[in-house]
Formats: C-alpha cells, sequence, structure tokens
C-alpha cells in the first residue's frame, strides 16, 4: 500500500477515522506515529497527505488533510477476456496499478463458462481488487468496471457513435507494434484469454475496427501481457 | 508451454524421446496426435519442430526432427534484489519469459538474509522456473544466472573492463525514461527489492555509472516492474 485510498465520503469527517485493513497496514507495515504526515487520495479525485493523531492495528485517525486535484484521468479503456478466478485477482491489482479509465470484462470461447459463477466476478469483489491495485500504483485512478457474458452484443455495441480513438487488439505475431499506433489520446485495447482469441473472435474484432498489435515477439501469460501493453502505452503518451 | 524446449543432450538421440512433464504437457493440454508436428527448441540454440510418434502421459516420442539456427542471442542483463522465495518463482518465469542474455540475483537493504537459505535458489530450481518461463515465451534464450549474496563485491566488479552498453536502475521518479537511453545494443538493468533500494545503494550504483530511468508513474510490483521495463525495451531496440 503505497497510497491510503479513501471514498468521497470517508474524507468529509473530522477527525478522519479509518479502520480495519488499511488501519492495520498503516500501523503495521508503515509503522506510522503519532505527527508523521502520510499519503492519501480520495477515490478519482483528489490527491495529497494528512497527518497521523493516533495509529493502531484498529484504528487510524488522521487531522489537517491537504488534498490537490488528482490531475488529468487516464484514458485508456481496457476489454480483458474472464480469466480463471484466482489470475483474475491478480490481473485487475495488476491492471489498476497503472492508470486506466475502465475495464470490460468479456466472454470468449476459450474462457470457461464456470468462471462466471465465481465470487470473484461480483462488483464488490471486483472492486476491492482495483482498490489494493490503485494503492500499489499510488494512484487514485480506479478503472470501472462492467462484466460481458456474451461476446456479440458486447463488440457490436462498438458500431455506434464515433471511435474514441484507435482500438488495437494483442496478438501476437502482428507486424504492427504499439510505436506504430496514435497512443496520444484516448484507446481501447483488447486482450485475449490464454490461448489467445479463436480466429473467429479476432475475425470480429476487426469488423469492429480493432487493428492487430504486438506487445512481444514472446507469448506472454494475459496478466503480463496487459502489464507490458500498459507500460508501453505509458512510455509512448504524451 | 508454448514450445518443447530441450536440452543439447536430448536431441542426438533417434528417434527423439522425451518423458515426464514435457510428455504430459504435450499429451494432455496440447493434445498431440501421431502425425501431427510440433513446435520444438535445444535451448541457445535452434528451434523448428519435429513429427509425433507416439504421445502418451510418460512419454512423447518425435522423428523428423527439423531445426534452424535460432537466430541473434538477447543481449540484456537484469540485476535484480532477491525477493521472496515464492515471489522470485514466479519472477523468474516471467523475466525468461521475454528474452534475457543474463540474470544477476543480488542482495540489497530490504531484502532477509533468510531468502538466500531457501531451496528457490539453488542452481537447478533457477534453471527450473527459468526453462518454464522460455517454454511460455515460445523462444530458447535461457538465460544464465548467478547469485550475489554480497552486494559490494558484485557491484565494484562493474568499475572492470568496458560498459557493455548503458547501465539503469529503475527507480520512480527519476526524470529519465527508457526513450531518453540507447537501445541500440546491449544494456544492464537493475530492479531493487520490494520498498525499493535504500538510499545508499541508489548512490552506490549511480558510482558505477548506473543511471535512474522511471518505468512508469505508478509504483509496480517487482515481477511488474520486469515485465514493464522488459516489454518497453524491446519496443524500442531495433
Amino acid at each position: 500500500m503505497n497510497l491510503l485510498l479513501l471514498q468521497t465520503a470517508e474524507v468529509s469527517c473530522k477527525p478522519l477515522v479509518v479502520n480495519g485493513r488499511r488501519a492495520a497496514h498503516v500501523h503495521r507495515v508503515l509503522k506510522a506515529q503519532p505527527g508523521d504526515r502520510i499519503k492519501l487520495g480520495v477515490v478519482r479525485q483528489s490527491i495529497g497527505s494528512a497527518q497521523v493523531v493516533s495509529s493502531s492495528d484498529e484504528q487510524l485517525v488522521l487531522e489537517d488533510v491537504q488534498l490537490e486535484p488528482a490531475g488529468e484521468p487516464p484514458m485508456l479503456r481496457l476489454v480483458i477476456a474472464l480469466p480463471r478466478p484466482k489470475a483474475l485477482r491478480r490481473l485487475l491489482q495488476t491492471v489498476a496499478s497503472f492508470q486506466v479509465a475502465h475495464i470490460d470484462i468479456v466472454n470468449a470461447w476459450r474462457v470457461q463458462k464456470s468462471y462466471w459463477d465465481s465470487p470473484s466476478v461480483q462488483p464488490e469483489a471486483l472492486e476491492t481488487e482495483l482498490l489494493l491495485g490503485c494503492e500499489q500504483g499510488r494512484h487514485v485512478w480506479l478503472p470501472t468496471v462492467s462484466c460481458h457474458r456474451l461476446f456479440m452484443p458486447f463488440i457490436t455495441s462498438f458500431s455506434d457513435g464515433p471511435a474514441a480513438g484507435p482500438r488495437l487488439v494483442a496478438h501476437p505475431g502482428s507486424s504492427k507494434w504499439l510505436r506504430d499506433v496514435d497512443t496520444s489520446g484516448s484507446a481501447t485495447i483488447a486482450i485475449g484469454p490464454e490461448g489467445g482469441w479463436i480466429a473467429k473472435e479476432l475475425e470480429t474484432l476487426e469488423q469492429y475496427n480493432f487493428q492487430s498489435v504486438s506487445i512481444s515477439k514472446a507469448i506472454l501469460r494475459t496478466e503480463i501481457a496487459l502489464a507490458a501493453i500498459l507500460a508501453q502505452w505509458e512510455l509512448l503518451a504524451p
């Protein structure tokens, strides 16, 4: 946890009191002492610091909260084929440690149906992992997230309205790389399941103007492919 | 496993017989049938394919092995502070899925002494994870690896001889990024432990001409930071 991340409703109280996991972390790992200033942020809003009044395993009390607007929100949208539940949790933390605006979790041919019944795809469970990712990444840009149990209705929704920047699909062996793409603004990047999209899915994505891009000569695990493309995007974006 | 990876000694036999984990994977996951051709490679040497004679959970028999030289070897050297044993295994797989020439695993102030006594740092254990990474990445460039239980003698060894390309140390908040560095040839990239290098270590690294570079505005877990910088390197390298 590199940032104490709060919801808007939490910061309005004076003094500011934080309980549970975050309090325990500040106490045990960061070893905050009364008088120390710690870094904190408000989800999708502001970032700054506050002074520790008291800290214990159960409760953290803060005062003198100083916050500034968090700057420009991220503009990347990710489309991710649902991985198996254990992998999903890690993957969401990894993705959210970078700055991402929105995540669409979609079905694909190589996604096992049973994954959709896992408690990990419940909204609260998704948000928990994404919050942990933001805390790791030390930023307030908690991504919004939607789940789509059917691939086709989701993809066809891309026919409506103008494209918000390039649409990309990560696919090993493509001749185009991220350096060949306009990285100056918004974009949508789709990443398939372990084993990849099937040919029919790739065709459908192409039909909706998703261009294939290579991330690496290597074949990467989905979580690592996501980290790779997010890092490459950040390197190229202004 | 996206590539059946063999040691030089293994390919000299005709017919070529593979036992154990790799045979079981080809049989159960790839579902290879007699007559199928599968992709295979020889460590640091060649890559190609072979025809399946028979496949079972215990044994895979191949014939008509066709191999070509594997091309230019990678030129990146990584210096990694020893992570905790469980993280080390994942991290080595992730690193080796990209193409890396050599890995130095070093001590650092924030590395727990006990980590060095783990079976995970034994040469055979390290190689096992690296082989899995190459199989994932679908290439034959198994990195060589050395362990250095003392930071200072390792770092001072960099005073000998000419530098093999730029020396970089990943450090959040640096003004320099990988795009500001010569990525046309060899390089050495150092990544600290969770929690980062301490100031004294950074000073020492600078003294031996390691320049700080940012990988992301975010603070990334070590494994993800490694994936990020390897992906950025690959994007920029010719």
